[in-house]
């Protein structure tokens, strides 16, 4: 699965460097340079040539970088040159968020399937889906052959849904229920929890 | 500022020790371990050994960690033994989200003042509050001595509202405008993008 051996940590980087580069397409810019990536980003310039390094030559010393050519580059070793399919699970305010969010578009992500468990919300439409039952959700996401869900689930049901997320053959899921939950190898989880970030503010305040 | 040395990694660890000590304590659980806490969240014992004791002894050996006492000096330490006041702005769907979020009780963080700059919203309730005009916000913030935002504003806002955050005090900001903003030193920011999680788990996808 991971034949590259390149580290997570610049891995994580590079959604980063693509995002820059397409806000900067949308500016109508056509070249950039790691040193204006780097101010951009807060990151040094020397560690965005290595970062990118890794992957092979994107730029020329002196020209910089072809803003689209590298983000076409990058969406290829992103794997999101493709639009993947996601699965979306807990249609609270969190998840209705989700649902309604306009920034997955152009970016490799398109949510298709929503789930809940709540009888009161199954059958209804948020953004231009149809919340399904979540008793449903193991047969629908495996028959469509969706690998990617976020979960926004509360607390205590999302190690359950996440055990049926995995039979069902997810092997990416984005957390939004502030617990660590257990996954096998060959299964990939990424959280998101404010809190966490707030925490690590409240640290350098007084 | 920043009297202590401990490195940004180290204290970004800080808040998922905390987390899982929490629901361990709601779980009714009194003693944990390295090993354990190392299991739940994915870390080695010896990391979370080594982190820890940057900040001096919580356990002893062969006998773990009291968890109740270990949480409260974990909230001492990220300074969240006190609940922090904080601006939420923008309030379209990822802010009401947020404005209503159960997660932030008892974590050392409540939402006390959201701005909009959309009249048809402005003066209406989410959650506990009341809807403010963005006009009257560095106003209201510095009056209230409020140094923590959450910035849920449209790409194009993200800056000029962050610049009108930093005139009113503001020393740490949250955002969730997919872009990254530019802040003076001695404030800082944490981002949070479901696109880039996801992506960095998409390069790991056939």
């Amino acid at each position: 699965m991971e034949g590259k051996t390149v580290p997570n940590i610049v891995v994580g980087r590079l959604p980063l460097y693509l995002r820059t580069l397409q806000l900067m397409n949308q500016e109508g810019r056509r070249v950039t340079s790691s040193q204006e990536l780097g101010e951009r980003l807060g990151i040094s310039a020397a560690q965005i040539r290595k970062d990118l390094s890794q992957f092979g030559e994107f730029g020329k010393q002196g020209t910089g970088y072809n803003i689209d050519f590298l983000t076409d580059q990058l969406r290829h070793i992103l794997h999101v040159n493709k639009v993947w399919d996601v699965a979306l699970v807990g249609i609270g305010d969190v998840g209705h968020a989700l649902a309604r969010y306009q920034g997955f578009s152009n970016r490799g992500i398109r949510i298709v399937l929503l789930f809940d468990n709540n009888p009161q919300i199954i059958g209804t439409i948020v953004g231009e889906y149809i919340i399904h039952d979540i008793s449903t959700m193991v047969v629908q996401i495996r028959d469509a052959g969706i690998k990617i869900a976020m979960l926004s689930v509360p607390v205590d049901q999302a190690q359950s849904v996440t055990n049926q997320l995995i039979e069902a053959g997810v092997k990416s899921i984005l957390n939004y229920a502030p617990i660590n939950i257990s996954v096998p190898s060959g299964v990939r989880v990424q959280y998101i929890d404010p809190v966490l970030h707030l925490q690590r503010m409240t640290y350098y305040l007084e």
